[in-house]
Formats: structure tokens, sequence, C-alpha cells
């Protein structure tokens, strides 16, 4: 068995290391078109901010290596040109030498990765505008950086982006970061990213959303970006990080069948269009395992996944990739975000029904020092209560409860489950009524019809007649700060003063965060009138906030 | 419907504030034989111990708020003496004026908790002898602490004992604690207690295991604690922290089931055999999820959730209490533990088969600063690998992969569903493949035959001729510690020198975690060896050292 693998970064290597292990005798061949294989992409901007300190930390293994111990036949700066799937032969470009030569396989694995998109702008390749992808761009960005740079532009406030920004920030850079959306990190609800843009703002970012760089000029200074706004930004320093496209000239060429946005197909076993080539990583179209539609995800998870699982049926092993759910997560500063399974706006766009609940929970108990604020969006199943996706932003304690849910979405779990998971608790880790549990309750009370809620976003469209906004806090929380047009009557005061509401029109009643809004919203409906609770209360309401 | 409840902290106070929510119309009385309602008994310890520095923090809610919020008719220093089943009322012994009151229920909940035991050892109820459960004994302690303890003496290394002596460390106090098992934190395998026992010697805490105490004695200095092995300890503050029992005086009285081990006995909607007596909490007997077996799990959020049905299925909903994981964690300085699920030694007494695999990852990628070790040891079923139990102890991140396999065990699935899962990566927070998906490579692989392993507790007895104990490390490593009797031949080199291995004897494998091992494994059994790789390698084989 001799296997050809082009690429050798993450679901490259995973693929050739599954193989070896699974045979010692096969002939595994890597090419890869840059100097290095299996390096820490994720790593590369904290190099860049200088909390990575060395270099070669970001090579997770070496070629060497990796023939040492895997016996592999490892080609570095070597760029395969075509497929010949006739003859099941590649054509390989020797970089360094420019000597072209020819490679057979009996199975071959496409792992190419994508590549960042670089807008056909003016001036986009005028020395100190860059993309970021391997460890050549890192060195490139960082001999920049070392030599002095007093002013950078960010171009997209993806993953990348915001990643490149905080370490900016952090070497005493002057960052302006200019996204096309009106929001940072795309793939995230809008109103789940705010506190990711207050808290640019307090570490001195300057965000420009809903613009776009239309070109670079050079300058004395350094370089002049252009934008659709008609701003001009000086910089001595341009990253674009606007997204990646696969990387698919090679299947093109060769004929395999490639998705609408580029990604080649592949089955659930890896294989694209012709069953002796198998394809992997960055460079497919995936499954949302939520969704069911066709989509891209450029993640190392799921591209060493998928190598392993290449690798498996390449030896005859019944496998089956499940899809991707594309769970993320980001630090941006002294916040996180992360997220799991499909967003509010995906599951629009893919017109799945779905009901959503927001909470604000501390990561652990209120009365142990160091509780960071948290906010949960969880979406689920109108009718099953089946959790589709989940949203966090926050400090300590994100990671969890997101990997939690994305668990919980992998076993196809309900809301319903979620009120009985029983996970840690000592006050340093969480709650003994947890976030996920606290999620579960508010999800499942809904569904059960016990807790009525009218969302944020509803507000503005909720009926005629307008209803009453009923704020339960406490005087001293409504003077710091109310929804406009709503009256205050405290929780605690709230049975005693029934008489005083009106029966004529539904209420909406908030608190700060929804619990007491929960209790008011029963105490009324219990009385007889028409009430709903505002999801998440006052602090959602201010995710709404522009 | 008026509701009598007995216990107002954990499952009683949720009981009365769910049946409030879903009741405005219904009496609910809660008696408390202590001053204090729904305080915070898991942060005792770090009020002793100075972290929380504010005793109002501790009370998570007051008996007033719950009048006023929730209706509620709080009566604390109230103890309920008896139960008369057939008028259906309770009576009461007012603490304060030692008044006695009859009051009537239409439903019953049972939620006094459980006890600290209090060995009958000559001594015990001398000044300085504690046990901890309320306000009342921290304030004791805390004064006893406060007028100046040189030397303690915890008896005891369960969860509240090893964070006592965490505490009185924290406060300059030389700690000795004694335990009578030859582990710390008995509801985990010993070995996975080594890093604990190691932590605590390297924290200057004196650990007497296998020991016990027999008595206590004033002396000019304090106490005098004797021990079994004859030792003598002076100490000026002792807690006794051995167990607990669960209240079931006022069941057994009423003629209610009580198990073998003394939990009020209850089926799934927490009714005791009185179906107008609910029961929840410490004092309940539970069935464990993975054993099935009937138990007692003194646990916070259980108990919460237990309350929380038994008012649902008063106000007729459908509900099941699916049983308990024991799913618990403890900070002990600066390592943690936790557990879900069953132990291995848990298994072995219900004669459930299992298999087992440890890892030891760092909990994110290991080329970004920070990343902390962690052991992780999974269990699962042989045949269908079924997830039966998860232990882990390091530093952070081991909550989080306690919660992930919690949330797996509550969902039936298998290590192959751990090799799938998809969980948030970015250098901060975790690693491409995840320690969770890790132990699902490996465990899978265990069951697919592809990575056959040997255990270190069955090194001794692997068989007739015994194996060659192959070390695949490099020369320094081996060098610097290994097993005795082992041979080194690094990993690199296994393919070039195969001949120098026998073919009549099997070969048992190991490097420092098991991923070398686990390729020197596949290359030996490719060539017709005999090998297994074993379990966890050296670091494993460390954890089993006495």
């Amino acid at each position: 068995m001799k296997i050809v693998i082009v690429g050798g970064v993450a679901g490259g290597a995973s693929a050739a290391a599954r193989a070896r292990r699974l045979c010692e005798s096969a002939q595994i061949v890597i090419f890869e078109r840059g100097p290095d294989v299996s390096f820490a992409n994720c790593g590369l901007p904290y190099y860049l901010g200088g909390e990575i300190t060395e270099r070669n930390k970001l090579l997770v293994v070496t070629p060497e290596r990796l023939r040492q111990r895997l016996n592999l036949d490892v080609r570095v700066r070597s760029s395969v040109e075509a497929i010949d799937r006739a003859r099941k032969v590649v054509r390989v470009r020797d970089l360094a030498s420019g000597r072209e030569y020819e490679e057979s396989y009996d199975k071959l694995i496409l792992a190419p990765g994508a590549a960042p998109l670089r807008p056909p702008l003016p001036g986009i390749d005028l020395p100190g505008v860059f993309t970021l992808r391997n460890l050549n761009d890192t060195d490139d960005i960082k001999s920049r950086l070392d030599a002095g740079v007093r002013e950078a532009v960010v171009i997209g406030a993806g993953f990348i982006g915001l990643e490149l920004v905080e370490n900016l920030v952090r070497r005493g850079v002057a960052t302006t970061v200019v996204e096309l959306q009106d929001q940072v990190l795309p793939p995230f609800d809008k109103e789940m990213t705010r506190p990711l843009t207050l808290e640019l703002a307090r570490r001195g970012v300057t965000l420009l959303l809903g613009d776009s760089a239309t070109g670079f000029a050079a300058t004395s200074k350094g370089l002049d970006v252009s934008l659709k706004s008609g701003k001009h930004l000086p910089a001595q320093l341009v990253i674009v990080g606007v997204g990646v496209r696969p990387e698919n000239k090679l299947a093109v060429d060769a004929g395999l069948h490639v998705g609408p946005r580029g990604g080649i197909k592949v089955n659930a076993q890896m294989q694209t269009s012709d069953p002796d080539i198998y394809a992997v990583g960055d460079a497919v179209e995936v499954r949302d395992v939520v969704t069911g539609e066709a989509t891209q995800v450029p993640l190392a998870g799921p591209a060493n996944r998928q190598g392993r699982l290449a690798a498996d049926h390449i030896f005859g092993r019944q496998v089956r990739y499940r899809g991707t759910q594309g769970t993320a997560i980001v630090r941006v500063f002294s916040k996180t975000a992360a997220l799991t399974g499909a967003s509010e706006k995906a599951l629009r766009r893919a017109q799945v029904p779905y009901r959503k609940v927001y909470i604000h929970p501390t990561h652990h108990a209120g009365y142990y020092p160091g509780a960071e604020a948290m906010t949960l969006k969880l979406l689920f199943d109108p009718v099953s209560g089946r959790i589709l996706g989940a949203q966090a932003v926050g400090g300590a304690g994100v990671d969890k409860r997101i990997d939690v849910v994305a668990v919980a979405i992998q076993a196809g779990m309900t809301v319903f489950d979620l009120e009985e998971m029983e996970l840690a608790y000592a006050p340093q880790f969480g709650s003994a009524k947890d976030p996920i549990n606290m999620a579960g309750f508010v999800a499942a009370g809904l569904l059960r019809g016990d807790h009525p809620q009218l969302h944020v976003d509803e507000l503005a469209t909720s009926g005629d007649p307008p209803p009453l906004l009923l704020d339960v806090r406490t005087r001293q929380e409504f003077e710091a700060g109310h929804v406009p047009g709503a009256i205050n009557l405290p929780i605690d005061d709230l049975r005693q003063r029934l008489g005083e509401l009106p029966t004529d029109r539904p209420i909406v009643v908030y608190c700060q965060v929804g619990q007491r809004g929960y209790l008011a919203t029963r105490i009324l409906l219990q009385a007889g009138f028409r009430a709903k609770n505002l999801g998440g209360g006052y602090k959602t309401w201010e995710l709404y906030r522009n």
C-alpha cells in the first residue's frame, strides 16, 4: 500500500501518523509546500505578541522526527501540481531545485488546507500588508513589528483578527480593526458580541464596523489604508484576515467534485468523487450536524479527526464522519467567547424552528471570591427541546459550559436533560445549580408553559395593545438605568400591589437577569394577568443596545 | 394545599421555592432546627481559612427574604420531633421558648440532611474537639482559631477534611490529618490520590494513613490526641470529619422504610413509603446510575434537584429522579481532584465488568505557556465501551474534563463517542486533540484490539514466562528512573533493532505516558511479537508507588 498525502499540517499529519500505526509496511509520502509540517498554527498570534517566546515551540513536530519515529517519507517545499487519476500519479515540483517528477499512489489524501483571502485591492501587495497563515508569514510580520510599528490596521474581526488585535496591543501598537459586518466575530449572534466590543474599546482598540478597506498606499510614514467610508488610516503594518478559501485547485483540475463555496465534496468516509482520493481538513465541505447544511469549517479539531478517519478507511475500517458542530472559542483580552452548534442567525437562514433563552450567571458560587460574570445563550427545538446551539461570553468557565453543551448536542440531548445534569461542584468551580442546570430550568420552563417569555428583539413589535413594561427590581436598580417606558414595582411588593396593574393589556416583566422576573411572571399568571418575562432581563436588553 | 418541609438548607429550600413558583395559593411552612436557612455549607472551610472574609456571604438567603419574596412561613430554631401519619400532623418544638405544638400537613417533605459522625471516643466532647456542619460550628471553630492555634489535627481525609486542612495551613496552623484508610479521599481509587498525598507533604501537612483516633485528653497545652498506632498528637484544635449519617430518626420513628445504611427509602418521585411524605437530600438513599446499587451521596446538586422534583410531583407533574452519579470535586492547595460515575473499586465491589485507561495530558496546548499536567483515568464497559466512570487529578481544566465525562455518562455514551467529541479549542483552553479525545482514542484502541495494554497492577502477576519489560524512552529518561528489571531501547531505534528482542516471551512496552509505548506496541505486534503497552506508562507506574 502506497499512500500519498498532500499537505502536512493538521489533517495530513494526523492521517499519516494514523496510517503508520495501522500499517508498518505501508509506504507513506507527505508532500508539504511550506518548510514546516505540523506546526501550531493556532499559536502564531501569541508568538507575535510575545506570550510564546520561543519559535521552536510552534514546531509541534519536525520533518526529521516524522521520518525517524513514524518512518514517513516527508518532502517539504514540495508542491503537488497535478493529479493524473487514470495513471494514479501526482506531479510534484521540488520548490528548492525546480525539478518536477511523478509519484504514484494507491491512495491519495488531499489535505491542502485553506488560504487566507487576499482581496484584489490596490496596494494589497505592498510591503507591510500581510496575511497570516504559516510560520513564514509570522516571521515576516514579526520582523516588521520588531523594527518598530506604532500603528497597525487589522482588516477583519473574525477569530484570527481579534487574536491578532490582542497581541498587537500587547506589544504597545495602536490598533484599529475594520470589519465589514456590523459586529465582531460573525459566527456569533450580534448581541452576544457586545461584551467583546466593549472590551476592545476598554483596551483602546479602535473598532470600525460596517466598513472595509478599499486600498493601500505607501506614504513617507508607512502605509495609508483607505476605507469605503472615506476614512484614511495611517499604519506601518496591515494584516488582512477576512476569511479563507479552500485550496481546491488541485481537486478542481483533477475533475473532483467541489461544492458551491469551493469545498471539496467528500462522503462520510472522507472520499472524494474518486474513491481512491480522500480529502480532509479546511479544504473540504462538511455537513453541519445541526442544520444538516453543507458548510466549510476551518478548525483544527475536525481536520485531525478527518485525517484519522481517512487513514482508518484506507485500511478497511468501518468509519463515518459525523459532521461538524463548529465548536470554537476565542480569548479577547480578559473576555472569552465560545460557541457550539448553530447560531440564531444560522437557524433562521436554514429555516429551522427554534426557541432561545439567555442567562447571566457567575462562573462559580457567588459567595466565593473571584466569581466572573458570564452570559449564556441557548437555542433549542420548540417541540422536543433538543439543543441546537449555544453561545457564551464572559471570563473563566465559558470554555467548560460550551464543552458541556457541545457534548449534549452530540448526544442529541434536550433542555430537559440539562436540568438533570450532575456536574462537579465546589465553590471554586461552579454552583450547586450550575449555569448549565439554570439554562435547562429556564428553557424547560419555557417549553412547559410555566415561564412564558418575550425576547428583547420582539419588544418593538409585541402586539396591540402594547404591553405594560414592569420593572420588578429595586428602586435603586431602576433609577440606575431601565428600559424606556417601564414602570417600577419591586418584586417584594408585587403580591400586595397587584390591584395597581391593568387587566386589559399584557404585561412584560423584567428584572436584572430574569430570575425575579420569572417569579413575578408566575405570580401574575396565577393572579389572572397576561404576563411574560423579558428573556434574560435588563442585562439582555443591554446586549441589544447599539 | 399545605406543604410542611423539615429542613431549610439545600433540598428543603429548593422544594419550598419551587412549590411557591408552581402555586401562589399553597401554604408552605419550613421548620429548620438551626438559626439559618439555605446557607453556603460548601463555603464554611473557606470562611475559616479567610478566603471568604464576610460571614454574611455564607447566608445565601435569610429567613426574612424567603418570607418576603416567596411568601414562605419560615420557622427557624424549630425542631420537628415526631410525625403522626394517621392524623397528618407533625409535633414541633420551638427551641427558643421550649413550647411544643402541632402543625398539620397535606404533604410533608423531609429534608433533614445528614449529621457528621461523632465516634463515641473518650474525650470527644472536650472543648476544642469539633465537627463541622453549620454556621454555629464554624463560629465556634473560628473563635478557637482566632484565639490562637499552633497545632491542629483533622480526623478524616475526605473532601471536607482536606478542605479544612488547606484552610488551616493557610492560617499558619501546623496540621496533621489522620485517615483510617490507606489513602486520602476514599471515593477515589488509591493510585489517583498519590498526587494529592505528595501535595500535602509539599505543603508541610503530616498525613497519617491507616491510623485512627482512639481518644482525646485535656493537657496544659490544649489537647492530646491518642491514635491506634500508639502515637500521641498535641493540638489546640481537633476537627472530626469521618463521614456523615442520614438524619433518619424522624422517619424511622414514623415507621417509614429506611435502607441498610440508614438512608430514607424513596421512589423515583422522592416519595417515602408513605406517599404523602417525601424525602430529599443527604438523608435519602439513592440509586447509583452506573452500578444500580442503593447508596447515599451527600452532595448539594442532587439535593437541590430532588427538592425541586418533590415539589413538582406534589403539584401533579410527571417527574422521575434519574439517580445519582456522584460527580464531585475538591481543590487541595494547587491540585484539583474530581470524579464522576463509578470508581474502579466500586465496580469491583459491584462485580461490574470494566476496562480502564490512564492518560497524562496537559490541560491546554503544550506550546502555549502555563500548561498544567493532569492524569485522567477512564473506566468503561469491556464490550460496548459505555463509559462507567472517570477520575482526574491535576490543576486547571480538571473540572471541565470531568464535567464532559459526567454528561457522557448521563447520555449513555461510549468511548467511541469520546473520539468524536468536538470541544472548544484555542491554545489557552485545550488542544486540537483534547484530553477527552485522547482518552477516547486510547480506550477505543484497546477495545478494537489495536492497542493491547497491561496495567501496572497486573504487572506482578502477568504470566509465565514473565514478560520482558521494554522501556522505549530515551536513555536520559531511562537513567533518570525506570521500572526495575526493564531494558532500554529507544522508540526511534526500535525498527532497526527488532532482532535483539526475544520471540519466546511476551513483551511489555512502556514510555513516559503511553504514547510512544503505543507506537512501539504497534510496531512489535506487526512484526510478530507478543506485545502489550503498559497503560499510562511510567507516570502511571509512579502513581502506584507507595
